[in-house]
């Protein structure tokens, strides 16, 4: 099978490059020597998580537990859960611990943590926590100055059947950046900020081995993560347009893109339509807080990566792209005719993927060398 | 099963308002003395499906291969594929119509009419078309006055194993109407541009038994359909806010909301957190162009559909919601506990249901009346 032969609209990931951008972001925390917990929010899938923890010490982080569930089935047991729990999930998350799972909670408040300490004893369970701590994000997390650290650290060590097993954070504002030293001054702020948790609980007494940190863009451009023991990134795996525009990686470290098909040409409008639209590429706009002319996202031939200048996915409907020419003029009508394919390189990976049911695995070329599959809902 | 036992987030469906809103508009098309072929797009499902064509001739709607495959596998016998054809499709289409579906095409171009008679002359099959016409929607389809249209339908005419079925169109400028008298125009020049055409190919010696249109919208509030004889609407089944904002309808219609729990109170940044984010939601944000302060939705109570007035999800991350005050004061922490769970109402119901494996049905209340698979993907 080749590219021209798949239905499309189709998710295509390139094995080559997705095996760089793990082995750099590997070396890269290997020389922070911090551990890497990679975030599979994005990949969503076994195949990818197999190699983004290569040589790495097996744990990763999920963003839903049917990601948990799908990861524990195909032998994972050191899952970090980085959402805030919700007492309603308490279930399922002992029903994974009594597989064998080793599960770690997130919380940043004390009304979950009674939840979880009155379940723990009704489910036979325990249950692991880190604090979730704003280091500017405003997400989720309490602040690390604040005094509810300390007595929520506190309720967590004196309840029974719940673990303190440190803090975490993710420094959501990195996103809103634009270059390396911008996204540097972001990730001094995430360490400092979970760092001087940890530092807080440790000296009012309680235990805290894990500080956890990290986005793609502070994983990428820290300049020093001493005192964390583990980054969290994910999206550094396949990279996008966003990422790009933040300055984590250039557009050829972008490893997934989505092959549509030129379906029509409407000259009156401008407009080259394809059959890849709002389900296929997302309504995601990030990448044009940063970069200029990208719409739903930048249009390469199928045979290629490279983007050609000039054209954009301008318009979306459910099924339908409208590519147009980022300078008012005509689209190249003749190089896109109708039936020829395209490959569209996303705004934000983590949510294009995330409607599309399996990866198509080239490596290179055109060629499909494998079809791996993706978890989806909850 | 009730709603406060459901893992969230979790896509809710009232079949009590689904069925009203399915009644409605087989009423009004009736009235019209218009065939309702509903588009299924929206709901891609088949327990939905079996109300939307209740008493009408079977005919539904699909936007991708996938949902054919799907119906066609419950039974359904006549489809109408309202997205262009990309020559690529063709075999699946074939396959279909091998196991006895009567399978309809659109198409607005010479090119994919050619390779459509190619392809139907090495598959020993034959395909039906409709010419897609443009009638202010900017996006597929040729003019209804142009000569393209009766050089495009001598061509399918011509050809040994296509037939010309008719015309169809999709007014999508009618999501960009406010109220109903803009609609009504937009309904009026859907119709007249769909009519005009079937008129021309009828003038030029070729037959157009079937003139398609429509959307909710112009369904909804079309003056006359005169010479129309199938409509396509799809959303009205569930409708959203961004119908609610074009004046499709009234919030009580709305028969779908994604169920969330709340995991965290960001007191420092004004913001109530739940699990329900860009995946769960989608980061459609179309109703904001009709409505103040939507957000990525309104927030109702678990047991409700009736949204809390100053309240929406002001944020979201891929499985964050961050709901705030539309009016810059502090969300209502003390009625929406940590723990407790909110019902959200949809911007785009297309969009957001697309996230979801399936439908948690409820019928008025909060109990779990059943559970309906969906198709998803291409």
């Amino acid at each position: 099978m080749i590219l021209a032969e798949l239905r499309t609209p189709a998710l295509v990931l390139d094995r080559g490059v997705l095996v760089q951008n793990c082995e750099r972001m590997a070396e890269r925390m290997q020389g922070h020597r911090v551990r890497l917990r990679p975030h599979l929010k994005t990949a969503k899938s076994d195949r990818v998580a197999s190699i983004a923890t290569h040589g790495q010490f097996g744990g990763i982080t999920v963003s839903t537990l049917a990601e948990a569930r799908y990861f524990a089935d195909r032998g994972y047991r050191d899952i970090l859960y980085g959402v805030g729990i919700a007492p309603g999930k308490l279930e399922e998350v002992a029903a994974l611990q009594a597989e064998g799972v080793k599960m770690t909670l997130t919380t940043d408040n004390r009304e979950t943590a009674l939840a979880a300490a009155e379940r723990a004893a009704t489910l036979d369970s325990e249950f692991e926590f880190l604090i979730e701590v704003d280091t500017g994000g405003l997400r989720g997390g309490v602040s690390p100055e604040s005094e509810d650290l300390i007595t929520l650290g506190q309720f967590i060590n004196a309840a029974p059947r719940l673990t303190l097993q440190g803090v975490m954070t993710h420094a959501g504002q990195a996103y809103h950046c634009r270059g390396a030293q911008e996204v540097a001054q972001v990730a001094e702020a995430e360490r400092a900020g979970v760092t001087l948790a940890a530092s807080r609980l440790r000296w009012a007494g309680l235990r805290c081995p894990v500080v956890s940190a990290g986005s793609t863009p502070t994983a990428v451009h820290a300049a020093s993560l001493m005192g964390i023991t583990e980054m969290r990134p994910g999206v550094y795996m396949f990279y996008d347009l966003d990422q790009v525009g933040i300055g984590s990686c250039e557009i050829e470290d972008i490893a997934i893109s989505v092959l549509a098909s030129v379906i029509g040409h409407n000259r009156r409008a401008g407009r080259i339509i394809i059959d890849a639209g709002a389900l296929a590429l997302s309504k995601d706009l990030s990448a044009g807080e940063h970069l200029a002319d990208v719409g739903y996202g930048m249009v390469c031939p199928a045979d290629s990566m490279r983007p050609t200048a000039g054209l954009c996915v301008a318009d979306v409907q459910q099924e339908h792209g409208l590519i147009g020419s980022t300078n008012g003029g005509e689209p190249p009508y003749e190089r896109l005719p109708i039936g020829s394919r395209v490959r569209i390189l996303p705004n934000h990976a983590c949510i294009t993927a995330a409607a599309h049911q399996r990866y198509q695995v080239v490596d290179g070329d055109n060629a499909i060398v494998d079809v791996w599959d993706r978890i989806s809902g909850w």
